[in-house]
């Protein structure tokens, strides 16, 4: 079962971090990369910078840290930069976030923060009604806009002296768009940001750009972006590895290892009712009844393939699932998630959990971030591209084959994620049957 | 990877169920398989009676029942009597547990409940000080004690015409004893019973009278019992498989996947705190700091071992674990649990998760129950003796063979469990990673 | 201080009670009150019946209940009607509703609950748009229908022997309507109601058909319907009392004494979120956002009232009130509302207080209705008219003669309806302040 | 009912405040009334400097603040020194207390903490068994310790040339002892401060001190200390004011408009437990079991008072109330409350109302201490003496004249407080009643 090795390019020089958005999550990641530099503070949640990876080639209690493992770009060899249409600086955008602790946090790396100043985005208010910006690209066309992306992701190259780059959607979610006939096919996309076509969203046109630099693509929100035909075949085309969509940060995360705990012990489920309230940019967008909409897919999806109630209908085929989120502003970046669990034991008993998760959006989804750039930049240099479904572990919907299913486990998705590692690296799979071991 | 089949004895005949104390849990199993056998009401929580296993064998969606796959005996063999030192009989005890509704769940079967009447115990307060009792055996010694039991065993099996039997605890917590010299050897043990040693609590009594008859015994309550060195060499020399300790129902179930969720996450851990209110037998019993301090052992434990705080010492170094459990009397059966867990994340920044569990205590246990003794009688006729490590999944303190570590964690001991049926069967074990599947 | 006492005619004969709707809250009141006389269960939650008086004039210890100071009507006088667009008895709407349990709440009285018909409904798909119904009057004009619910009284009254009536509005909420000039007047109301107007929902026909013939209304929902100034002409013109809008059973039962504890301490508040998930015909019909606007209306109101952020605008000029409601069928009956608490203390540190109710909505409701009941029928004997503002104790959103406050303190509510039997009774006027006792 | 108003001497000069234990509470209350005379901050939750009072004899809407309707010290009149076993200054006591912000709230104005050093404490670990203290007052007899302490107060009042003072307990909860012997009279505790008896705790030795130099005295804590025969007698015969037992911050705040509620909807309890996880050294001092039984009884006792199980025998004469503190450091004094509370309702229909208050313990005390000390100056000013009630809305467990009873109600004290100014300054009474106002 052993496999040899893959040729991976090595992970030296500069990396160019781009940021669709400079607000809550961008800005705590880029301070956090700052205070953890400079040995401020921990990159706690990260699992490229904390987590060991178990070698059967090693003995027990040998475990290296992956980043020892794999050749990954160092914190050091980040340089960021970012698109926003509010002109705040990386400082300004973190003060207002209210994130992190000020005397803390942020006034120790002011100056590196301030010197990050965002281009002027892509941004039409069309797609984010909450949101008003100045600092905005304009062009006569959407595709006159993803051809000024693409020289921003040159120029910022060039004047930084770039040996590679990723670029991460971490803005707002915009409104829901289903496939459709301008998704198809690279040409179909083109032709329709030519005419300006209303299914072409900001995301897409950063996308776009992104996969013609041969740039890989995350996108932390819920929207399709690259998860359509077109930007699937053009990142086989160019060779570049794609991921999404939406950070599985707070509430989703609980969901897929609550619900797979239910399946394990065949307790049945009657209803689960989810619900959120936050108060930064993030919810105040949500409150766009189609922005949630993108977001309501995303979130509701996932018991439907853990439960699989074709399997047991009697335990999950009628079960109530409902998401609501609440623009509340008194609480700010710290998002609070609440669930009530109905489900029902041994001749129908029924009883209750409830879970009630007092979290801060954006410390959850700042390691996840830093996390997918660094491997996306790994997958990169392997020569991997097209969708990374091993990084299905960072997502609330993992983008996967068309085809396939997406994997929703937590726990698989991080076994398939340390496997797909291994087998980089030329070490023996692992899986966690003890009987195995 | 193909294993050939392990020969299995049939499961025809009647299999005697035995349980040490009818209260609670043990009405409410008995109560339970007569309901599904009339078809009132179904084995919601059974693994062996609802859960599939996938098979590699098989198409994708092929998925038989696990009482399709492994030769278990149905419900309608299984034949139960019980020892309690009070003498009610199972429709007295279903009655006062208040667990089932009187008109839906006990008057339809009343009359096969009725006939349930327990055997005189082996009772001593000094172990369960809050309980008192009036079906008491009396014996000079601890071993003329469990000559009684050997003989109520034998008894039991005649005059039932039962094939096999099993034996399982259901009963109260007994103190807290430490392993001793009375538990090194067998010879020991039976001198120590021989000179009424007080290390030898009732619980041991009943296991080395199963033993002793070559019937498979579990330990549904944290004390050692068959946890010693005296048991296991008694299993192994009479061939008769155990497993313990301690039924994983409701607040160690949901320790055991969240524990690991923080794990895979890498996000620090700084405290959990546990408090537990119920207001049943048991919980009268745990009011005993002695008998609260056998729960407390097993309930403490699970962290540590999943967390594993030498491999992350920053994020699981230095955590405080609190569990509380308060007799409370209006909560009769339905258990709460409530948990607060303090976590952090990226840059040090803390977060909270609270569970509340609004459970059922021997609605969730009695499934676990009845799965145990279903799998016991399979590993009997499949040979396999001593410590049944695959049936970890059960317990929140599993036992294992000494020197090895016990396994926390849920879905790797699903795994177990379920590569564990098909090694019997010579089916091709199933890992979790994606890449192999 | 002493008054002198208050006219009251005898509580003799038979009291005819009419409820409009005949579901969960209806049945649940109807089924305890036959329950309670034949002393299968007690009237907890029922100030009538359970609560004391203390009078100045008696020693220390000496209080009387209330229904024995007061003349009330007793339990076995009272005679129970209803209407409703569903044609189910009282029988069936019990054990559709789920509130009680049938073995032993429902079935000792089937016959008793069997005779109870709903009489055919004004009922209008317009208003309450989630229901269907099948037992509905029909008529040109609304002012027909009017005079068929007329009909419908007196008819009762005849043929049940009733010597006096109440009619209480149990049943859904209709949507949200704007006071307008189709009730300025008792003679605009009656035109529009010839021309059909549809700011006349079916509510207040039967608040018109009551007050006509001189039997007091309760409005147990938050629509308007004697809350505008043709019903308060026309209960003044004919001597009825009336009351109302919307019991104040669970979640805001509780905001009415934190709110008031917050302003005690000089505690500020920044934001109170309110959910609610509950599966009944209430929170079907609360999905229709129109319904829910009537709904928010009077859940909103009650902060502003209690927290004055006029007298103390640092502490309560800026807090954000949500309110939402979800319907989920899992739970039936069994309301759950959980409410988050942004509160600020010493220096502006923030604090949190969550509480989640786990409670019954029928049960909360049903004694309610019964006390507005014996209280209407005692202010009707009494001689009181128009709007009894010493029953806003009962009340979400207490009606309120024009021009003054509603009061929403529970305990300076609970303190003016006690005074108010006092001054009935001739009894000395009782206050809080200890130094005063 | 217009009372003349009493005479008091006026607030001015120096107002010398010593606070025995120089902890988290005495370091907040400091630091905070510094940050408000800089007005960096506001005194939020402190109705001495917050609070509006309504007259009759104004017109409506018309209410003064309190501060500006009784003659009180004003925050730049107060003089703060404090005794402490441990030598910390008030600076490095609130770094360490972590209650606030270090940049925001304590640097600001470090000058002003770190000039107040604690004067040697009164300190015996046998009645705080979880602390040491190396700033110890040593003495042959517990009478020369007394004599000791007068001697701190004369000398703090003249170097500070303070005009009054007031001494306030905000130390750790002593050992429980009973009423005995030594409390029956001055004599008797004379005698037995003598004998270095050790019914004598500390907290009685500066309560003696105070009232022998005519210092009024406050117990935060929940130890008898001036709730016994021979400390009244010693406050009549000096003509000084007394007030205690244990500030009622968090919890206990909550019960005291919960139970109410539940009183005035004749809401049965079945039970009610309250847990409570903290982490500073008041949660450590009370993990030691006889300091906790001190805090238990205050804490106990509200419940029984609020809800006369004597008059309502269904609804309240058998509940379960448990009290549980847990030391837990991760959370420091960021306590966390959780109380679940069964009720019954209609027909005896259970449900549950779980309250989760996330509060500081430090600052709910702070404001309860300025204002206690600003209302027992008055008090002193205005020739009170003895116990003062009208302050026991501060308290968990008020103290009262022998013979009468505490009153546990939030409002009722409330209104008794606002009245008791009122009588002072020979304004009308004013009680809740509408009927009145």
């Amino acid at each position: 079962m052993e496999t040899s090795k893959q040729h991976i390019e090595p992970a030296d020089g500069r990396l160019g971090v781009l940021t669709v958005g400079l607000g809550a999550v961008a800005s705590t990641v880029i301070a956090g990369v700052e205070l953890i530099k400079r040995g401020i503070a921990a990159p706690v949640g990260s699992v490229t910078q904390m987590e060991t990876i178990r070698l059967r080639e090693q003995g027990e209690g040998q475990a290296p840290l992956i980043r020892d493992f794999v050749p990954l770009a160092g914190l050091d060899q980040l340089v960021f930069g970012a698109w926003d249409p509010i002109s705040d600086t990386a400082y300004d955008s973190a003060l207002k976030a209210g994130v992190l602790d000020r005397y803390e946090h942020i006034e120790p790396i002011a100056a590196a923060l301030k010197e990050i100043e965002p281009m002027p985005a892509v941004f039409d208010q069309n797609y984010v009604r909450r949101l008003e910006g100045n600092n905005v690209k304009s062009g006569a066309t959407k595709r006159e806009l993803a051809e000024a992306v693409r020289r921003d992701i040159r120029d910022f190259k060039a004047s930084n002296s770039c040996d590679r780059l990723v670029i991460i959607w971490c803005a707002s979610t915009e409104i829901f768009i289903d496939a459709g006939p301008a998704h198809e096919s690279v040409t179909a996309l083109e032709a329709a940001m030519e005419a300006n076509d209303e299914t072409v969203p900001p995301s897409m046109i950063y996308a776009y750009a992104a996969l013609k630099e041969g740039v890989p693509f995350i996108n932390g929100a819920p929207t399709l972006t690259t998860d359509v035909p077109a930007m699937t075949e053009l990142a086989a085309t160019n060779g570049v590895p794609v991921s999404g969509k939406d950070f599985k940060s707070g509430q989703t995360l609980l969901k897929t290892v609550l619900a797979p705990m239910l399946k394990a012990r065949m307790l049945g489920l009657q209803g689960w009712y989810s619900t959120n309230i936050l108060g930064n940019r993030d919810g105040e967008v949500l409150e766009d009844p189609d922005s949630f909409r993108s977001k309501e897919k995303t979130k509701l999806g996932v018991l439907e393939h853990l439960l699989e109630p074709g399997k047991n209908p009697e335990l999950y085929g009628d079960f109530h699932h409902l998401v609501r989120i609440n623009y509340y502003p008194p609480r700010g970046d710290n998002k609070e998630g609440w669930d009530n669990i109905d489900i029902f034991g041994w001749l129908g008993y029924p009883m209750q959990i409830k879970v009630d998760f007092l979290c801060r959006d954006s410390i959850l989804a700042a390691p996840l971030a830093l996390d997918l750039v660094l491997f996306m930049d790994l997958a990169k240099r392997a020569g991997l591209s097209g969708v990374q479904e091993w990084l299905s572990f960072y997502f609330k919907s993992p983008q996967h084959e068309s085809g396939g299913h997406p994997e929703h486990d937590l726990f698989i998705q991080q076994a398939n994620l340390k496997n797909e590692l291994r087998r980089l690296m030329g070490a023996e799979q692992i899986a966690h049957a003890a009987s195995e071991s």
